[in-house]
């Protein structure tokens, strides 16, 4: 069995590759809450639908983000009556949202929800939330404090961020199903999607003890970086990193994931940056990282399976 | 200056009706909010929407609630999810509810969001919820106690009636709007549209001073039957006088609004009751009284504004 953390786009691509080479019961993927938040009355999980979508096979490829084929009626009939419309809720997506958010109310856990969300939409892996637990990533700019959705959506990643905090978390619980596979004895690899560092993966090691379930892993750990080329292949990672005062590259997020994974997946355009990868103590590993389609997104995932299994057998060795 | 107290359906379509015959400026209508009701974490005010909706030009005028052109992702959606689906909601109508329940939450009053959603849907005419107060409506049954649209939506009125009750009325105060249209200079008279007396005007008569408010008044009051020829043109007014051992007449409207009313409209099917409702010291106008179009809504409209301004004479002769 494979643990993949994954945030939103990137993380669900790689896991829906992941799904496509591995069998159902092979595969959980936990996914980052600290984007989570209350719009219009509503709990929305970016994440968590990104990857849930991706894996039921209704996303909507071009934007990323959404149901394939989605209306914009209520949006529509929102903007006409003068609310919020700055965070796009789809007709089919808003169901979601208020189904989820009203088993919220009736004290049902997220992690619960969103199994019986996944079983509504044939997704036969298991997708855990990070916690059950709000951990809202605060993003500190040189504008002041925003939340992250304030600073990712509707100002576009635009201030500049000094820092980024994690609230809650110290009080957070890892989510039962992401500890559990932690711990299982099948557990074969643990894979860190080509997901930002900084807002998606960072929510998940800011859990207490997820450091630590890291570091005493008896299981190759393996990132697959999400900057390529200098670049993000998505998002603001790149961005983030010249703003803290890092290079966007592999090296940097070498460097953030350190100690707590064996191997570094980069792409083929950073060939060069694989000697730097060994020198901060992980084994570099080239392969085409940007997932264009089917083919791309199964021929990393393969990869990345091979490489657990080579890393797997080598600890065992 | 007219102020109409108006259910769903019918009473928005007199309302309609009188919007088309008076200035907008001349129309005041008191909505009845006993039918609202949390629902899937959304506050729904069911006869405001209908009377906002009619008086916008957007309702659905086959199904008599909601938005003309419809869709219903978000609804499929939910189904798809497991979610509650008994109470339909369609992805215009959504924006709607959402935006209310957001201001809600902002602590806007009910009255304050109804003028602002008017605006923002070009209604002309002052529409004013009966009270910013939650008076839910209970239905006592054979089967238990059910929660208005349990009974109305869930069950379709099927439960046998036995009483009903205006929970929290009497702590409930009338809508600023409400109190302001009855005791404005201007008043010209008062029209109980054809409505559910029961279920959608015996709400806001059990508002503490509504009743007093009404006997008092210094203009006529008139009420437009909802029951021709011994049943209710649409909803289960009939069966409702039946179960609570009452003839399904416009005798027994004429009864239930008493003194509370100077005269009663009744279709020209029931002329043979004129001289009954007169008995019990009404005075009985016969007209059209379905409203099928706009040309017997616009007839009966007129036909009200003439009988009050006839009977608004007779007060001052």
């Amino acid at each position: 069995m494979i643990l993949a953390c994954a945030g939103g786009v990137g993380g669900a691509r790689l896991a829906l590759g992941l799904s496509e080479v591995l069998p159902a019961e092979a595969l959980v993927v936990a996914v980052n809450t600290g984007d989570d938040f209350e719009h219009l009355g509503m709990h929305v999980s970016p994440d968590l639908d990104t990857v849930m979508y991706t894996l039921a096979g209704i996303n909507d490829p071009v934007q990323g983000w959404g149901i394939f084929g989605e209306t914009w009626n209520f949006m529509n009939a929102l903007e006409a009556l003068g609310g919020e419309t700055w965070f796009r809720l789809g007709d089919r997506d808003l169901a979601t949202h208020v189904e989820r958010t009203a088993r919220l109310r009736r004290r049902e856990s997220l992690s619960a929800i969103t199994t019986g969300l996944c079983e509504r939409l044939s997704v036969r892996q298991r997708v855990v939330p990070m916690s059950d637990d709000p951990v809202p990533t605060i993003v500190h700019t040189t504008e002041g404090e925003l939340a992250f959705q304030e600073y990712f959506v509707r100002r576009r990643a635009e201030p500049r961020l000094m820092r980024v905090e994690y609230r809650g978390a110290a009080k957070a619980a890892i989510a039962p199903g992401l500890l559990a596979a932690l711990n299982h004895p099948s557990l074969e690899a643990i894979v860190i999607c080509p997901s930002n560092p900084y807002l998606s993966i960072g929510p998940m090691l800011a859990l207490p003890g997820m450091r630590e379930a890291l570091m005493r892993r008896r299981v190759p750990a393996i990132a697959v970086t999400p900057i390529v080329g200098g670049e993000a292949v998505k998002g603001p990672a790149a961005k983030i990193m010249r703003e803290l005062g890092e290079e966007p590259s592999p090296l940097t997020v070498a460097r953030f994931y350190g100690a707590l994974i064996d191997a570094l997946v980069i792409d083929h355009v950073d060939a060069h940056l694989a000697p730097s990868v060994r020198a901060l103590g992980l084994r570099p590993l080239e392969a085409q990282t940007i997932m264009r389609d089917r083919d791309s997104r199964t021929a990393l995932a393969r990869a990345v399976v091979q490489l657990a299994g080579a890393d797997g057998e080598r600890a065992t060795a």
